[in-house]
């Protein structure tokens, strides 16, 4: 018999919690988000654990909700990923460390320089996430009166990664030579100028870094689109999927994997990690009294304010103790609309549970006890639909430790999850292969 | 009697040596430059000295010199300033941080981001070097054709500091609740929204990062034209001077506290801390001899560019054993001429000493025992040209260990120096105020 696949970890850190109520539970700390010894002890956790990688979101603006949502909202202010993982570097030995940066707001030699940094400091650990960013208020903090569109941004993405790459491969793996007898420090016939001139960017080169110890750091992918799935298939060794159900997750894995086989990739040199919240409990009733009483904690304001949004309509009129109403089809919501009607049938939801629901958390959620969500998770990794999951934890410390430390130990005792790394680099964990460098052998 | 003025002393590190050949100096780390374990035992032991401040420099491009120099430079590589300080911050408690960033080539959301979070990570100890990029190799790598006019770059070096001190100030000290028990994260009427919009820059925010706990992390400034000497007057806190000599630093300084005074700055909230490379000996002989020893390590092909460079003629031509001949003006090298011909004169140089000089490096420095490099340092501070030095030692680690067990101990004896930090955060140690924010009380 063939060795069962196994599970590969991330946790998806924003820095800290996803849920907007994570810092009123509790236990709570609700400064965890500046306060690095916290964060320290997260990543610290999770390296025990044998996590995958930290990962963590980053965004360019505040997020654009309504003030009294906003208010309320502990994910308003982070540190910046790219100052943020090269302190952990400092903390941790062996997790991996993956930061998301835009492709829409920043420069491929400041990003290929930054990313090759962080992997010489962590001795090879580094991931990029490589977003268009999300959120087009960001715009607005860069100079432009538009966020550049959908398709233009993504021609821009696809060029900036082969740019990126291009520039991690500006020497040769043994170009330095730092020979003291001879006095050369490097051999120039190692050295590639790259000088690339395309449609977005214009860029000469060399980078003024050494090859990254993984050769590239690993590139990560969270576009949803079809531009999204298509670049992903084209570049991404991981994606970050946002799947909300195993049969959604099987479709998507098997488009991508489909895109893959069309251009002649390897399917295996790409692993799907959907985004997963989990809530632990000693046994499923009480996870799923944690989750109530997270999701109770979601003010008002932000609940409509979430519902709202979703159905394209003004929800605060709504009797927050009934069943949802019927809502009209609007243009501008045709999804989020589907997706809270679905939600609030199969969950025998009031108004004011969707909407706490939706102002809390409303992705891919398993909510049950070490064994439960053992099974779940054993259940998308037979059925191909992911390679892992990118777990958000319901609450912290607590929430993550009961993770780290009784659903981990399940996954373990199943065999579906590693009890310790194997190699040193996010690529041997992720059973990546190291790329070559594009212009010397 | 009034207390003694004290010296500040920074570091300057590139991340390592500044001489081109300290890398072949016996019992260098050549690898150093990539190597974090080494640069982490850099930083403590300027800790333990209780030096002001660990400094880096920054260049975004490979050194425009000939590829027969440029291979035998260590310093044609290194981490991006910005993410080896964040690493350097878990490794240190008090010694403050200070990264070169570029007000040409990045933009002020990612500046202000960026040291905000070192400065959160750090517990106070962020300082930011304001450069407008001296390589004009640099803009290939940006997507421009030319690296902007020197007064262009300095407008905009203006209101780039400008925008980046106001989205510090984005949030109140006081913005952040974090009530529990309401709910509520921050406040929002104390948050501030910039809405910059000027010649070069239009930036909306607010930052999406609470207020720094400096307030805002120190501002340095090493310009030495005209332009920044006055930006310096009107923004620097710190100043990276380059005086060659007691003389023209008395005067360098007259002139920025003459511009401080016209427009109404306290003198005492700037710092004046030039270059000074040391090399240390038992002996003044000694001293001489390592030097010697250093320079005659830069090779004939880095010695000859450097040379022909300054004098903007071909020296490839000259005896290296005789003087140096006489040199017609040019127009291309008037400064470098006259300097690379008093220092000739000076030291009594032959072609290739001088040549070697220039290749190794040629700005002040302090040759001798600890005895009389204190002596200098003296002399500096009270006859008003400095406030201190921002130090480039000799060779790693042996050069850094001389200066940090036998100078400061003699500068401590003397009274010039702390025998230990007094406060937390880099402004503490300078001796500086912490900003109002300027948006609220
Ligand atoms: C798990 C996950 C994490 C994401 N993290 C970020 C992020 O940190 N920053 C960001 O701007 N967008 C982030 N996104 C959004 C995606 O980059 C992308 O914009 C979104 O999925 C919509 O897809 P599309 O752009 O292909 O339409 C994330 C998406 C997912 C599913
Ligand atoms: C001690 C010192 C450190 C400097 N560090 C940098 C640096 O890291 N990056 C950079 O682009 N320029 C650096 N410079 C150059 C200055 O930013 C500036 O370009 C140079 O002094 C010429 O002055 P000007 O631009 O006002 O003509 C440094 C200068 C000095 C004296």
């Amino acid at each position: 018999m063939a060795r069962p696949r196994r599970l590969h970890l991330g946790a998806f850190m924003r820095p800290v919690g996803i849920h907007t109520a994570w810092w009123r539970y509790p236990g709570g700390l609700p400064d965890a988000n500046f306060d690095i010894r916290h964060l320290a002890r997260f990543a610290r956790e999770l390296e025990a654990a044998k996590f995958d990688a930290f990962f963590m979101a980053d965004h360019l603006a505040l997020l654009n909700m309504p003030v009294e949502a906003l208010k309320r909202s502990a994910t308003v202010t982070s540190f910046d990923p790219a100052t943020l993982l090269p302190a952990l570097a400092m903390v941790t030995e062996r997790i991996g460390l993956i930061a998301t940066a835009s492709t829409t707001y920043d420069q491929p030699f400041h990003v290929a320089r930054r990313f090759a940094s962080l992997d010489h400091l962590s001795g090879g650990r580094a991931g990029w996430n490589v977003v268009t960013t999300s959120n087009p208020d960001a715009a607005k903090n860069f100079g432009l009166k538009h966020h550049p569109e959908h398709a233009d941004r993504y021609d821009r993405a696809r060029e900036f990664v082969e740019v990126v790459k291009g520039l991690w491969d500006s020497f040769a793996d043994d170009a330095f030579l730092r020979d003291v007898e001879s006095g050369i420090f490097f051999d120039p016939d190692r050295m590639h100028v790259l000088d690339h001139q395309g449609p977005h960017l214009s860029v000469r080169g060399p980078l003024n870094v050494a090859r990254p110890v993984q050769g590239w750091p690993v590139i990560v992918q969270a576009g949803a689109s079809e531009a999204g799935r298509q670049l992903a298939a084209e570049t991404a060794e991981v994606i970050f999927g946002a799947a909300g159900s195993l049969e959604d997750g099987r479709r998507f894995a098997e488009d991508v994997r489909g895109r893959m086989a069309a251009i002649g990739r390897d399917p295996d040199h790409l692993k799907i990690l959907p985004a997963c919240f989990v809530v632990v409990g000693d046994t499923v009733e009480e996870a799923r009294a944690r989750r109530a009483h997270l999701d109770g904690l979601v003010h008002e304001a932000s609940a409509v304010a979430a519902l709202s949004i979703a159905l394209g309509v003004d929800a605060g009129a709504f009797d927050p103790d009934g069943p949802l109403p019927e809502i009209p089809e609007t243009n501008q919501s045709k999804t989020g609309r589907e997706r809270a009607i679905a939600l609030a049938r199969r969950d025998n939801l009031t108004v004011r549970q969707l909407a706490q629901r939706l102002g809390g958390y409303a992705g891919l959620a398993m909510v049950g006890t070490p064994a439960t969500i053992a099974d779940e998770m054993q259940a998308w990794l037979e059925a191909g639909a992911s390679d892992g999951f990118n777990i958000m934890v319901s609450d912290l410390p607590q929430g993550l430790e009961d993770f780290t430390r009784k659903v981990v130990p399940e996954l373990q005792a199943r065999g579906l999850f590693r009890r310790d790394y194997e190699g040193t680099t996010l690529r041997e964990h992720l059973g990546l292969p190291r790329p070559e460098n594009r212009f010397f052998a």
